[in-house]
């Protein structure tokens, strides 16, 4: 269910209401309820946050998110309780409604790995490449320092998570692993690699992982929460765009990648993970 | 168990053993620890991890866990179980070892509450004041943009715990809350704000919450692990120190606060929470 006017309040009565928007931090928890949805049948209905704006800075908002940012989710059949912060709703829905452990695990020791990439890519990955987008891209003015720190910092995160997939199919599990809640908000950060100008192809075990992943029908569907369309950020959308426009491409990316350069020029950044 | 000699390995064979170094990231689990060890005669073992001298990073430290940073716990009664990330050490330690349930909750609503405000403290309050410091006072340049940037996030952050304490003594559980895993994090870092130039006075339910937590035992011993010494950066220290040696204090500080001001007049800043 996805509505195009500002959103002012909460639509549904019954079952998970998601507040979202079309950003990895979003997308991470419609790919989890997708993924329910499609394994249990669990029906969920969303909302858009216009981000652009400032709806979840309102009232209404801030009572569900004091932090006043998405996503968050509102289950209806437990009295409206509100989660914020997403490794906190990664909890709440397996321990709720992933009776199976389809993306958990049964074994205590199996769900602390879970929660500890889980953690890693909450406070870790996802937050420090959106400061990385934020000084790279989003900025109106260059700020060379920052922005070789917090590109250098992401780049460090990825050769972490490629360095634990080089012997494994998925992040926790035992032998090569079992796709879960310690794949996907890692996933959705990685899926947006371009944004934050980084090659996947630098990181040939993030990359098969990656494409593994993106096969799957409800990480598609995610995706589209809740616009409905393609991201338009997806690492897939953005490289067959630069293939079709390699000229607009560069002309658009070009300067922020020169800058970038310039700026680990002057303050001697050197590759390193971790 | 301190050592003042480099760590090159694990040195217990039961029980916890906590690698962990003198900031509000160690302090925290340090503070856990101490509260089992009241609570239930849980004894553990810690090592100091020496940050500035690279012992983080080392073969032997990445095995147990691959961000290369403190905290981590080992469980040698579980076969030498290595848990990273503060949330998922607060999640382990008090699944395994708090069966009455002293720091966390039973009802499984109040458990998502608690883990909320974790995820908030670990992903949003910690590191970005850890940045925060980063660029306020750790780099040998000033860099006015993120310093105000990060400085802004801070006291936004603040504010918010500062709203959420209005009606409360502690951050999450029924009427005015119970003491939990809640607030250790979050205490952790509030206790260094000095350290990024901020004042607790601004926050007075914040303020109010910080003496309270400050006078328990378990909270002032693990402020002192692993050195033995009281925290040179705790709140109070910094307070009274700056009432003894006023035109030191100033000296060191009146610099990086001028820089921070300049910053945020050059950059239109205006305090907002959330």
């Amino acid at each position: 269910m996805a509505q195009s006017k500002r959103a002012t309040g909460l639509i549904a009565d019954k079952g998970i209401e998601l507040l979202t928007y079309g950003t990895p931090n979003g997308q991470k928890i419609s790919i989890m309820l997708e993924e329910l949805k499609e394994a249990y049948g669990k029906e969920y209905t969303y909302q858009s946050i216009s981000l652009f704006e400032g709806v979840q800075k309102e009232p209404w908002f801030t009572k569900l998110n004091p932090n006043g940012c998405i996503p968050v989710i509102v289950d209806h059949d437990k009295g409206g309780f509100a989660v914020m912060e997403g490794m906190a709703i990664f909890n709440y829905l397996t321990r709720h409604y992933d009776p199976e452990n389809k993306f958990c695990f049964e074994d205590p020791l199996e769900v602390s790995t879970a929660e500890q990439w889980l953690a890693w890519a909450h406070s870790g990955l996802g937050p420090i490449q959106a400061k990385a987008n934020f000084f790279y891209r989003f900025q109106p003015q260059r700020h060379g320092f920052p922005t070789q720190h917090f590109i250098g910092e992401t780049e460090r995160n990825y050769g972490i998570l490629d360095a634990r997939l080089a012997d494994r199919d998925y992040v926790a599990g035992p032998g090569r692993g079992k796709y879960s809640i310690a794949d996907i908000p890692a996933w959705a950060f990685i899926n947006a690699a371009g944004v934050t100008g980084l090659k996947l192809e630098k990181f040939p075990n993030i990359y098969r992982w990656w494409e593994r992943i993106g096969e799957r029908p409800a990480v598609q569907k995610g995706l589209k929460v809740p616009s409905g369309e393609e991201f338009a950020f997806g690492y897939k959308v953005m490289q067959k765009k630069a293939q079709e426009d390699p000229q607009g491409t560069e002309e658009r990316e070009g300067p922020l990648r020169e800058a970038l350069e310039k700026a680990q020029k002057e303050f001697g950044y050197v590759y390193k993970s971790p």
